[in-house]
């Protein structure tokens, strides 16, 4: 699958950082040229945000849109952003290359039929009590509609547990890889909740056979409009793909398929 | 809460059933003629039907409601039924009493900011992964939204038990009717998964203080297009019907309030 | 099944109440003298405790199994007490009528080999992560080590909601009533986890057919050494009675089997 | 902590591996020469095995407790197995280097409390639906009880999700080491369920920070008296040891502590 001149599960490891939301176009800015510079190929950030109260913050939109392009533009990378209404999607689809599907939507049917014919790949994020199965069936629903460029992204799943936001369900990765073909990213921010434990888990992900990333950051935390909690610093950041290198060099070095080289027919 | 004649979260307990799809003419109003004189007091039916695949049944749309319409000429009952996408909103509206917003859809924020301004009671299903908290929180939004006619309806949530198909979560009931002023009902079907359990847990759910109750039922389940293994037949809609009188009884002659009644501060 | 004069899984709805732990010979047979005179049948306390901490209080074993004994004589009331380990299974067997196995325990298997022959009835409590068919598979470990006497009790299971202790599995009643012959009971107070839902809970679980309650009550609640949110006051669990009172009424009147009441098959 | 002459919890990544059973000599010294030749440090093998029927295979009792002893004499390994039952600890104590504590004994108290005073390590398996604070607690219970030398062992927790025996909460690993000082290790087999994911699991666990792992191998799988699905061939284990030896030295390379290295406070 490309995006632009960025293929998405082959051998590269691709990470997608940014904000939760765009909240500014400095914030923006400095956040895509710092993880540009840190390795990410693509640019997360949302502008049209799930509110879960109708008195917070609901994204810029269109502008924020705006701003995602001319982050764009100044670095290079690629744009993932979310949409959340069908009446969206048209104008969601002008300015990203990505069509990011939150974890509340992936059995938004009218949605999905509606990216089947937009044009752009979808990044669809696990609903936090589905299945696996679940999962699929909401991609094939996409793909029967018109679209085969799917991206599938584990994100955590709801359980008793409350030491983590959610808890990250590792195996998912390769039972996926090995029944679908398509891409499959690890969001390690929402299955953790905690910053503290983001690279650890991203790391657990790529050893795993993820086909890259899906990560918060953020220039000042503790000030973000959401999420803040569970969003890295550009310096963490660039800390984290750095602890990240060598084990990329070790998934070069041996097979392309991690469940090939470590799973056992 | 009014629905025409009928007052929802008071005195009486409301049954709403139907099939779980509007099929056709002939088989919407043979269920509305029978369950009418069963003592249901809303028809439940769905024109447009959540579809886990772009190939299964898809509901009737426009000429579902149009059914449903005249089914509520020829019997007197009201109309409930779902509405999943913002851009169907108008159309449903116009044809319904009460837009359901189903299980799958209780986060999409937008569908639901859409519904604080369609002039039209919304029942709201409990997701199957939804805390009591994260469903009154998509109550109020409908309600800051500009529309203060919300039902709460508790229909059982995803758990490891696999023995029935949702675990019935009936504490959810007396909670909710502590913590809020709106009404809340039952969907016993879905909490079930088959039918045999349908009657008896329409029985706890009315001795725990529910306002009423959304069944499913079908004059031919074995050869319903959706849900046919949780429907009733008109005969057992019936039969649970005569089965629940006597608990009605006991509800009216003890206080209005079984948390009241039962539950100890 | 009988228990002296008692018969449990028949007409009769059984009602065991008393303290989580039997803390001294006053507080027992106070409470044995008030329940006996609501109208409960057995007595429930424990002598030996789960101790989540070695701090933490343990029952006084020996000591609280005879003023258990005591009240017996006074009130006439049977006694049912948990047994945590196969070391203390013969002294308990001694004095309890009833061998309670706490939801800790359900698969401790040398605990469960030890009761099957013991020579008294059961009370297998739900592990809180268990299955119907696990519950049922450790029933059947004790019948198959030679003791057909066990009463199989619900008393909610774990899930991801946190407005109760745990969420109440009011299907698990019928479900169990029909693949299984043992008679099934309710532990409201523990499904609950705060007294004021235990009476609401209480009656569901009369509606759906439980063959009777294990409930916790207590003089003084809020001095209790443990489980002092869930238990009722002597007041609240004769008010409990009473509210119940006409749902017995309505059981008695319909056929004995709640399940053929109001299941269909 | 020290068994013998290994550290667990130190620089060493420590790999317990050995059939769910002792069978026999014969397979238990196949395996044990084959996994010390691949690099494992402690034999596993069950000689008192959980049995949910009383007709199921039951282990080897103390034949089987004699049968791992020659096996430490002939290749050096210690011995890690499980004990059930208070009454077996002693016997259990004179074979064993290390006590095993079942998932389903994770809450057996008066287990717990008899292997503070056994004299060896314990090693404490997750209960399939205990919080990481429940199992801190079990372990802080031994360790009160006077033994400090417990290893805890994440094993995978029981959710929705069916397409692995158990959900492997890989974020366990790094929050256990930051909130305790105990050693931490994974068991991958029982996690997975199905041998094709052991390995990746195990690669998983090593990055995050697992102190070592838990695995079962047996010399013919398809003929194993217990969990023969996801059990390694001696093959499939070696193949495994030497998948995970560039990630060993990934980890000897930076920090000893993944938290450290990869965490971000």
């Amino acid at each position: 699958m490309r995006v632009g001149d960025i293929a998405i599960g082959g051998d590269e490891f691709i990470v997608m950082a940014g904000p939760c939301a765009v909240e500014s176009e400095q914030q923006l800015l400095d956040t895509a040229i710092s993880v540009v510079r840190a390795g990410a190929r693509i640019l997360r950030g949302g502008a049209y945000k799930p509110r879960s109260s109708p008195y917070s913050f609901q994204g810029l939109g269109v502008e924020g849109l705006k701003i995602l392009s001319k982050a764009r533009q100044h670095t290079g990378l690629a744009i993932v952003t979310e949409v959340m209404s069908e009446t969206d999607v048209e104008v969601v689809a002008e300015y990203a290359d990505i069509m990011q599907v939150g974890a509340r939507s992936m059995e938004n049917f009218s949605l999905l039929e509606r990216l089947g014919t937009c044009g752009r790949p979808v990044l669809l994020k696990r609903g936090m009590t589905a299945t696996l199965e679940d999962l699929l069936r909401s991609a094939q629903f996409v793909v029967a509609c018109g679209n085969p460029d799917v991206i599938l992204c584990e994100r955590g799943i709801r359980t008793f547990e409350t030491a983590t936001r959610n808890t990250f369900d590792v195996a998912a990765v390769p039972v996926l890889k090995t029944v679908s073909h398509l891409p499959v990213i690890v969001d390690p921010s929402h299955a953790a909740g905690v910053r503290a434990l983001v690279p650890i888990l991203a790391r657990a992900a790529l050893v795993v056979g993820s086909d890259g990333l899906l990560v918060e950051v953020h220039p000042q935390p503790d000030n973000a409009a959401s999420d803040g909690d569970q969003s890295l610093t550009l310096e963490q950041f660039d800390t984290m793909m750095r602890d990240l290198d060598p084990y990329l060099g070790l998934r070069q070095a041996s097979d392309k398929s991690c469940v090939a080289a470590g799973g056992i027919n």
